[in-house]
């Protein structure tokens, strides 16, 4: 059954469909996977294995009776963060969360919808606490190692989730991006990440949003019909969702193969902004793709939204996302039955959130006004005749682990290392538009290295088109890391 | 040409389109009625008859060439609040901006479509300062009157929109609605008033949400099928919006006149929540909607969102909207170029405001989830499997005017007197769902009392189907104020 580590969900699920395994069979051989590769790489967390063969047996059950159920018997892992799960934990990488044992009473839609379409949540995946890192090395439960190097970190804050993907433990899994954290980890793990149009996945029923609008839920996968096909699964406007991404005209699992037509892509090689420096090998994973979609027919012209380049949307979303932070301190707290104390979280945590709880309610909501005028800008670009936007994912490729450390008295160190592994992504969370990370580059020392598209609000078919047809282009499925099951 | 005066929107176009009417004529008609009624009214504050009629004339040139614009020539008001007309005041109700002479330099797009839609704008309308006040009797110009009776407000804040759409200036004018700004001027007024759902209509390009998201723009009109055909005109997303409403499955003006089927609807004549008293002629507008949509073949049960009685809803609502209108002095203050002082404000507005001042941004975010969440609590009714809530619109009928001012000890009396007008519609605005104030009682005084309907997220093709309905059985077209052109 080692086939099975290189085979995506999809191909997965045809196995059970075709009768040639059943759910059973591929829950154990992921578990022996996770139990091989895991050791060295403390991706999954949280493991539900008994859970997790009960749900397979049953499924098997189904399987017989002919149930039809999309991913029917898949393997599956979710985040420690958001996609709760009833009677399991999520502790967010929290300290406190951990030390306190906390299991969620209830199911998040999210994860409902991914076990309705047939997938077994095999437990849960490492975070940086809160998610609020591009490295996933939370204090709580250790760090996570990079499969291709496991002296490297996987990226954040979906780390453990394509730490995961990437050793073959499973074809996809649950991840999370407020500034970069599905396409971050996906790039530095050789991954596809898509994250969706704001609106797209629903939050529910606990949130109605996440960090003020700018994260959004969905996986990080090895292949795009995957991304696309789970798409259809867990998208949809739900019951008492504030506002919702339009439904697509068709599935979103066929626009895998769809010819997009010549497209006009701009793209952007160097610094998006001023103090950002772009590694020679991130800005090679961008031109990889500018070349091989010039190849295909496309138009890529050097050519960037201008609001792209504005040095003030990092205080923005830094004071969004630390306004956020001190909330969440005080509803853990709420969960708890107690006020959070410093000891409770990492340094980090704690200093980003004081940066919040000075903030009054009109400073936000005036930082509010600026993000959305920050969209109508960035809306100009593509108003204006471009159809995406291409990018390296990070500035830097995959880091040593042990890089995201705050000492005492400098407690923000941490959060502003993460500007240059952010610096492309996070500005695309506040406007809320859909971009997708594709693997298209390795480092001499074989670490991967993303390129990034955005497209338009609401046009992840167009990002689904290309991401196809890039795939096709370049082999990045037929790579395997040193860890592997 | 006195017809004109009772005649629709679409009745008005179709005299432009047979070539019975030039627009220069609709508009002279309409600028001689608002001279004949406005003096006893203070509907229109700031008429610009002269750019009006070079727009009519323009547009007549159109006309001729056989242009086929859908309200080609109909003249049309501006609510002094959003609705911006570059080169036009916008003193939204305020003391200072109207001392400043402030002049917008940039038109929003509402207002534009408007314009593209073939209308012409007559002037702006009276609004209480920063839509505050459900009565419509601002420092900066003075009350605005009920055309059905002149002691009397008529509603807020959209209320000089209603007063002048009443009396029959104009057929249709633009209104907004954060707490139940179209729906309490609609009912006092005798009008048709749908709040559209949250994202349906874009407020660019200035903000991407008012009021949190709780607001929303569209119009006050006579009848069903102009509410429907102008939603056409206004209504999709514009470029950097940050979120917006899924787009109908067919424009809304072909709703009018198709058969809903057999619903189920909720209806609730009592008190709406704890410390609410409902004026017995508000129940009855709603018991005759009830009674109406019996004959009509739907089901009415006495039901209703247990969620939509919670005490604890206003408290939230005026959190948020305290918070918006601190940010709102603080941005107009950046207009100005210097920060603004009690004395440039209503007392009520500024005592509002210091409400909002002393709220941290993690205060504020606990009440967005808060009202998150009362949003799926509030859906949950709807999923239960009724189609429609019917109440009253407003617990009181039309006030006399003079009610709603603040003695200097008392800065929040004005405001608290609100709670009864808006009881029914705030909480509607905190969930984004549709809403449509329907003109269907008139008490012993010959006052107007509406009732609401309101619809699941993004069903105002089930609320016009319905309204139809409803004015087919009810013959509100045909009752004319004492003041009328």
């Amino acid at each position: 059954m080692d086939e099975l580590a290189r085979m995506d969900a999809m191909a997965q699920a045809d196995l059970v469909r075709r009768g040639e395994a059943t759910p059973l069979e591929l829950v154990d051989a992921a578990i022996a996977r996770i139990e091989k590769t895991n050791p060295s790489l403390n991706a999954v967390i949280l493991p539900a294995f008994e859970r997790a063969r009960e749900e397979a047996a049953a499924l098997g059950e189904e399987a017989r009776r002919g149930a039809r159920r999309p991913f029917l018997g898949v393997p599956f892992l979710m985040k420690d963060i958001g996609g709760q799960e009833a009677g399991a934990p999520c502790h967010m990488g929290m300290k406190c969360l951990k030390r306190a044992g906390w299991i969620e009473p209830q199911s998040s839609w999210f994860a409902e919808k991914i076990r309705a379409a047939g997938f077994v949540s095999l437990g849960r995946t490492n975070t940086p606490e809160l998610a609020l890192l591009p490295t996933t090395e939370p204090e709580a439960y250790g760090p996570t190692a990079n499969p291709w190097n496991v002296a490297h970190g996987a990226g954040g804050s979906s780390g453990g989730a394509a730490s995961a993907v990437a050793a073959g433990m499973v074809p996809a899994a649950h991840a999370s991006d407020g500034g970069g954290s599905i396409r971050i980890p996906a790039a530095h793990c050789g991954l596809v990440g898509l994250k969706p149009t704001r609106g797209r996945n629903s939050f529910g029923p606990f949130a109605g949003e996440r960090w003020s609008g700018f994260s959004a839920e969905h996986v990080v996968s090895r292949t795009v019909r995957d991304t696309a096909a789970i798409l259809d699964v867990v998208a949809g406007r739900m019951p008492g969702d504030p506002y919702a991404a339009a439904p697509p005209a068709r599935p979103f699992r066929e626009e895998v193969g769809t010819d997009p037509g010549r497209l006009r892509i701009g793209a952007l090689f160097g610094s998006p902004r001023e103090g950002v420096a772009v590694d020679p090998d991130c800005a090679e994973a961008a031109r990889i793709a500018a070349r091989t979609l010039e190849s295909l027919g496309h138009r890529v012209e050097e050519a960037a939204p201008a609001a792209y380049a504005d040095t003030n949307v990092g205080r923005a979303y830094v004071t969004a996302v630390a306004c956020n932070i001190a909330r969440t301190l005080d509803a853990v707290g709420e969960k708890l039955g107690r006020a959070l104390e410093p000891d409770d979280v990492e340094n980090t945590t704690w200093a980003v959130a004081q940066l919040g709880r000075a903030a009054s309610a009109p400073a936000y909501l005036a930082m509010v006004e600026w993000w959305h005028r920050f969209g109508r800008r960035m809306a100009e670009w593509w108003e204006s005749g471009f159809d995406l936007l291409l990018t390296p994912t990070a500035a830097e490729p995959p880091p040593p682990l042990g890089q995201f450390t705050s000492p005492p008295d400098m407690p923000l160190k941490a959060y502003l290392r993460a500007a240059p592994f952010g610096a492309f992504t996070f500005p695309i969370n506040m406007t809320g538009q859909p971009a997708i990370s594709l693997p298209l580059h390795w480092t001499s020392s074989g670490l991967p290295v993303g390129a990034m598209l955005v497209a338009g609000y609401g046009r992840e078919d167009l990002l689904l088109q290309v991401a196809a047809q890039l795939e096709a282009a370049h082999a990045w499925r037929d790579r395997r890391p040193p860890v592997h099951a």
